[in-house]
């Protein structure tokens, strides 16, 4: 068993092994999950979680990496969790293409965790936000989340975040694909990385274009912003931040970063509440208690329902 | 609201109109449903439970029709459930084919229900067995439940009788139909019914090893007899009535009676379990208290899990 206090101290402290290991307590079902999750709940929210999504290609990491530097300029203690929901490795294992992130790998204010999520229990909706509260805990200014690839998952995770960032790169058909994917809807923020290429301003114009589509807003609608991006050379990154900066001062005067932050913990309470009954539907089956009270209805001293509603109870109390 | 108590001791002096009530109480989702299987209960458990199956066409209406006289004429009272998954209609709108039925109309010791389990939650499982105990407390000394068709729905309900019957007749192929739905494994009694056709022994040699194959039976078992009748002219049905007694009393003898009625329970305990919990896991969206455990657990003064066992424990106690 872990000293949960000490590893939260410690991970307030920015050491990366403690928060490694209450990030793998809250990812797999630890005993300890419950007492870490109350352990953090009173450090949480304040951490500024932004989401990054995009098909392969469109420059993710690279971007990432760009933004964890202009933060990291800034003074911020980021935390950067990429989730590929494809994948059954998890806790570092993809570093793969993440070797652009080495530069951060030194820093003691950046804390990288890379998570697969197929395989949980309630998969990407499940994992994410808990991994997200911890890196909230110790401490973190700003959380990057990136998502591998574009799908629901990817869309769920998105919009699960304060401020959304879709990514897109010239020539790759992307808007179209985009629209397609639904990721249209989510954006708070969009990137044309890869800016220097051919093409790219006629997929600003696409995607002003798109984006224009069926859209009334009022005079004090968020209108969101396309920025370009050279991120490789970290040109427009900047400009990146300041649009995120904006968003989150307009959620902020609106009350908007209150209602997504509810609306997030909303969704996380219920799919663990759903999580807990689905274990308990499983649990029927092999329950001692299912025989003796099925005895009791055969002999006719208690009827069905009442002895279900005893199972229940009794599953639900224990 | 019904009076309940008034309505089960109706029915237990053999007026239909009561039984008829106590089942549509307890088919629909009615609120005295509760209280209505509270007041069963202490009847039940008299009722030999004999389900009947086979394919379209082998004449199940007509034995069962037999049957009901061959029971009548023992002075039993007699309680019928003609159950049929795929129909939308129920409480009696099936009886276009059971006008052979109508020779026990009028006998205050038949009781005939028609019930059609589609679009009910939880389907078969469900329904049947709760208008199993409205007959059995009413008194029935014998229920037969037709099953229209073969299928898993069938075999599921047959599984639930204390002792299944299993119809076939010549030239239909229907032993390796039957062998396709996997009613051989669940037949007590066969019944090659239609005998006086050609092939009927044929149906009987390739019965026989068809079930001889692969069981090896040690001296007390049970071994399903078959029996041939021609339930249109009552020839066979007093040897089907023989082997159902010697069926129970080799049950009893051997406590399998006991078993198989608390193995039925504990299925009929679980399907009202595992209904009730999914019942609650569509009430969470709609749950005005998920609002306020979120707007805390956003403010970070509950952690998501707290919170899950909250909204569940509120769910879980009405």
């Amino acid at each position: 068993m872990h000293d949960v206090p000490s590893l939260v101290a410690q991970a307030r402290e920015g050491r990366p092994r403690a928060v490694a290991r209450l990030i793998s307590l809250v990812e797999g079902a630890s005993p300890q999950l419950r007492e870490v999750m109350a352990a953090l709940a009173p450090l949480t929210g304040h951490a500024y979680v932004v989401g990054l999504t995009g098909s392969p290609g469109v420059g993710k990491s690279t971007s990432t990496s760009a933004l964890v530097t202009a933060y990291r300029r800034a003074g911020k203690r980021v935390g950067v969790l990429a989730v590929d929901p494809s994948s059954p490795f998890s806790g570092g294992a993809l570093l793969g293409d993440r070797i652009r992130m080495a530069d951060h790998a030194s820093d003691p204010g950046v804390y990288i965790r890379s998570m697969a999520t197929r395989g949980h229990l309630g998969g990407l909706a499940w994992a994410a936000p808990q991994a997200i509260r911890v890196l909230d805990a110790a401490g973190c200014d700003v959380v990057l989340v990136e998502t591998v690839g574009v799908g629901q998952s990817e869309v769920e995770i998105a919009s699960q975040a304060d401020t959304s960032v879709v990514l897109l790169a010239p020539g790759m058909g992307d808007g179209i694909q985009a629209a397609k994917a639904g990721i249209l809807e989510i954006g708070d923020v969009y990137v044309v990385n890869k800016a220097d290429r051919d093409g790219a301003d006629s997929t600003v114009r696409e995607l002003n274009h798109m984006l224009g589509l069926g859209e009334s807003r009022g005079p004090g609608d968020w209108r969101p912003p396309i920025v370009k991006t050279v991120a490789s050379r970290a040109e427009g990154v900047d400009e990146v931040v300041e649009a995120l900066e904006k968003h989150r001062a307009w959620m902020e005067e609106r009350g908007v970063l209150a209602e997504r932050r509810a609306a997030r913990a909303a969704r996380e309470v219920e799919t663990i509440a759903v999580t807990a009954l689905r274990e308990r539907i499983a649990d029927l089956r092999g329950d001692q208690r299912l025989g003796v009270l099925a005895d009791r209805v055969a002999s006719g001293s208690l009827d069905p329902y009442a002895a279900a509603d005893e199972l229940v109870s009794g599953l639900t109390q224990g």
